[in-house]
């Protein structure tokens, strides 16, 4: 047996193909009218995004030796999870982004209905795939596994966060209230990435907690990076629109900090996230480039 | 000891207190800015209705002796799950209605961006608290309720049937067409209701099969007394417009049927819902007070 030293590139591009076939699997085609919301659904999930979060599912995973078509499942409830949050983001009476990845948004390419709909199906679709049996053979591990998702993604985590957004327009926030904001809309869900690969893999309480502050700090820098992008990409990098957060009024670290503190901190959080790794040993290099990359993409 | 028996009037009214009490419970108000998607979670869910899908998951548990303070959180997250579709119905985008229950619909009493979030954070918290340890002591249970209601709630249960209406407006159905229609968009959550209880219960496939079928029974003549109401009833006892489907052209079974074959429908819908529940003996006797009762209601 050969051991090869995947680079994160194409690992990153591994976990993509098979987070891909995982979508693919658990959204069928259903024969009848309701097959719209199906397609709109796939429109939504498939085929796009880096799968940042799918592959910190399965790292941390493979950090315990988990069966990769088990985590794969949970990855691609997670990013079910985080396609639904943008469908609804996207929404006119949300954000209103008519483009999303470089192509339109699920209510352009649709319609507002149906993408309404295509967003309330995959975070129904992303809980029932966790509990399902073929995701774990331990009950108790699928029900941990749907309660902390529920804690990220509801009142008081992505749905709270964006509530916050939203009432905030307009109004001067500080730089604590910003990193609440942003921890809560965005910053959850990464950070949850990270622990279901220690529920997964019936980590220790220890390296549970260690798992989760990496997720932490990733999605602390990862947002903070997504500030500068705003300011310094082009909407061709992206993939969507830039300049919106100054366009909308919307305060950021960036804003707040200028841009030199704010890659500052980024990259202070990234060091961060990645000596959180260190007792994991070899296994987790991937884990620790990729908290270096957040800081480092370009879209 | 002094057993009383219960009419089901009392039954339905002692349901909604505890079904209240476990919801004030289980949406505890946050300090921050989110507190206002939770305001309006609260404002969707609590205080209406008739709990009907409440009644039939303690009910139904009560059937195999479950403890009540279980049930009640089973209830409590079908009621979450019924609140989130009203939500996201009533939008401008879906069914554009101002009133429910008598009152402004969320989106009304709030704003759009509002209702979309506090309908998804419903239905987020809705699975949260069935997988949470003090549902079930067994938590093969909890997932099981968790999967089972994915199953009824997304794009081939609910969601599919909101989008086969929203689909099918100005075309013309046939009566299998809009039975399957219903079965979906509120068939299975009733149907999702009784079967709640045989997972809670530990029932026998026999008796999970039974109390299912008396739920999808249930949910058919609820839906045709319904869409009777819709023909025959006023704005003031059913608390929403009524005429509202002949004003959009949607087909019901009333309208393809005939008020009186559609009557004589529901009436055997509903007394086959009962005649499933012979086996369980008088215990059950609520239940199939239940199922005449949806048939005979006037709001």
């Amino acid at each position: 047996m050969t051991i090869t030293t995947l680079s994160l590139t194409d690992a990153l591009a591994q976990t993509a193909r098979e987070v891909e076939a995982a979508l693919d699997d658990l959204l069928p085609m259903p024969d009848g009218a309701e097959a719209r919301v199906v397609n709109a659904m796939r429109y939504a999930v498939m085929g796009g995004g880096k799968r940042m979060r799918a592959f910190m599912v399965m790292e941390t995973a493979s950090l315990f030796g988990v069966d990769r078509r088990c985590s794969a499942r949970v990855a691609a409830s997670v990013e079910m999870l985080h396609a639904y949050s943008l469908v609804h983001d996207d929404l006119p009476a949300m954000d209103d982004d008519d483009m999303r990845r470089g192509k339109p948004s699920t209510h352009k390419a649709f319609d507002e209905a149906t993408a309404i709909l295509a967003g309330d199906a995959l975070l129904t679709r992303a809980f029932e795939v966790l509990a399902e049996p073929d995701t774990h053979s331990n009950p108790e591990a699928r029900c941990e596994l749907v309660v902390a998702l529920g804690h990220a993604a509801g009142a008081r985590g992505m749905v709270g966060g964006q509530m916050i957004d939203i009432a905030s327009e307009g109004k001067t926030l500080t730089a604590d209230e910003i990193g609440r904001l942003q921890a809560l809309k965005t910053g959850r869900l990464i950070q949850y990435s990270a622990e279901a690969g220690a529920i997964l893999g019936r980590a220790n309480p220890m390296q549970r907690h260690l798992l989760v502050s990496y997720g932490r700090d990733v999605g602390a820098a990862f947002q903070i990076a997504d500030d500068i992008l705003d300011v310094e990409g082009t909407a061709e990098d992206v993939g969507k629109a830039t300049g919106k957060d100054a366009a909308a009024g919307k305060a950021t670290l960036v804003s707040i900090l200028g841009l030199e503190r704010a890659k500052l901190q980024a990259d202070m959080l990234s060091r961060q996230a990645a000596e959180h790794l260190e007792s994991f040993g070899e296994k987790s290099h991937l884990l620790r480039e990729l908290a270096a990359l957040v800081v480092a993409r370009k879209s």
